[in-house]
């Protein structure tokens, strides 16, 4: 069993990679869902349903978020009515939406609704959100605090962040799943998703930094940022306002007590060395997933990893 | 200004050709609401937003409900996630019912969503539920109780019924407007829709039926029922189960005490003796609205008719 800790596209994308190339081993996914938000009144996961999307194919590549193909009717009717619609849904995403909220009303835990989700479109794997609790990020900026969507969706990410917090953190338990499958996986992988946004609140809950610690995985991190840049979305600009350089090291450094090892990107190389100093061993890989063979590719390098270190562990 | 009480298509239909011919005077519209009911935990209201898609000119015509070329794939989804889709409920009408959940559930009264509703799709005249409180019509058959959807739609009326209850009708508040409507129009047209299941809530309702006993508006009612058969729906069984013969006389007979004027189809012209035993006058028209015209016709006879009563009136 293999555990990974992900967010939205680019966790999505290499949970891709790891379940194509995984064979029959299991895959459990503890996904963020402090960007979770009601629009039109409907309980919103957005990297849940980026993660279960892409693992049952219907995920849309080119945006990285939605359904492929899908149309946006409702939205537009939605607009005519004057709601704002900048939140942008497609009309089958529009189904998990209702059929996610109706389950909660029902009284549904969000874990067991995502289950259902998952199974009905096929995956084998387990995505679990990381809390049936709310918790929600609040990005704190000079004048307001906004929600996690306002800030990265309606603003753009282009306003200057003072301070993000987890809200709700402290007192949210993590779900029933999360600590044993850190606990007892072979390999924890931190996908390769904000720090800060995504991976940040996981790290929150109550237990969960604990025991990537006291874990007996192998744990491994992959690197959101690529030669001082996000991939995507606002993790460098973000980084930087925090006071943190946006580099892979920095990253590094805020796994440092929870990673065995740390996938850095070729273009970055020249800073294993630095990295190395934050976590055991550092190397370095073209991380980028553009394609699906690139997903695969990482996933293997990732996997080939974990079994040498898991053997090195063996020998000594 | 003329008030209608309505049901669904036919109601619809009706008002449509009121609505085209009346010029400036302003139209109103009392809607059942008997027949809302929650599909994956939106309210649905399904008269309402018949009348509204008709007046507002993007009714599907051809199916008699929902948006013309409005397409399913939120509703295959939610099939996906195993729930049932007996009640087709396409894109954009997903927005309507989407937008009224969410309405309702921010402290808005129905009326006032429906009259929010009704201006952003553009239309002047007044559409009016016929009660912000709940009333449901229960369809009482030996063996079981079926809500009006469970009934007309997925049971398609093939069950033999016992007894029609107004669940509510009587703690039930009618909307504001609809007793000063009824007793401060020129004319109240009871619209060719079912007596029992569309007509019968809204007259079920505290105050309703003596306002129209005492109005001095004209009161005409338009025959649901041709040649011993109704135009759509279930009206005719319906009423052979409740030992009501179905006949445009038998409609005469229900409305007797709030009826001046009945307008029969003139393929019932030889039956315009027996209604008239229940209602004052009773005269024979084409009432068939299969075109657009058809509406515009009818509309324009019964606008004749109230005229002609109006000066009788006066003259006397």
């Amino acid at each position: 069993m293999i555990t990974v800790l992900a967010g939205g596209v680019g966790g999505a994308k290499l949970v891709d990679g790891l379940a194509e190339t995984i064979g029959d081993e299991e895959l459990r996914v503890i996904v963020n869902t402090a960007d979770d938000e009601e629009f039109f009144g409907l309980h919103v996961s957005p990297d849940i349903d980026t993660i279960v999307y892409t693992l049952a194919g219907i995920a849309d590549r080119e945006k990285g978020w939605g359904i492929e193909g899908d149309t946006y009717r409702c939205l537009e009717m939605l607009e005519r009515y004057g709601l704002e619609t900048w939140f942008k849904i497609g009309d089958m995403d529009f189904a998990t939406h209702i059929y996610r909220t109706l389950m909660l009303r029902r009284g549904m835990r969000l874990s067991e609704v995502t289950d259902t989700i998952a199974k009905r479109l096929g995956i084998r794997h387990r995505i679990m959100p990381m809390t049936d609790d709310r918790v929600r990020t609040v990005v704190v900026t000079e004048s307001e605090r906004l929600s996690f969507q306002e800030y990265f969706v309606e603003k753009r990410g282009e306003v200057r962040v003072k301070s993000v917090i987890y809200e709700g953190a402290e007192e949210a338990e993590p779900c029933r799943e999360v600590i044993p499958s850190i606990m007892d996986s072979r390999a924890v992988v931190i996908a390769p998703s904000n720090p800060i946004l995504s991976i940040g609140p996981i790290l929150a809950l109550r237990g969960v930094r604990q025991a990537l610690r006291k874990t007996k995985a192998v744990r491994v991190g992959v690197t959101p940022i690529i030669g001082g840049r996000a991939v995507k979305g606002p993790a460098d600009r973000l980084m930087r306002d925090l006071g943190i350089e946006p580099s892979a090291a920095s990253v590094a450094r805020l796994y440092s007590d929870i990673l065995d090892l740390f996938i850095i990107d070729e273009v970055d190389a020249s800073m294993a060395g630095e990295a190395s100093k934050y976590v055991p061993r550092c190397i370095a890989t073209n991380t980028l997933m553009q394609t699906r063979q690139d997903r695969a590719r990482l996933a293997t390098y990732i996997l080939t990893a974990i079994n040498e270190i898991r053997e090195s562990h063996q020998k000594y």
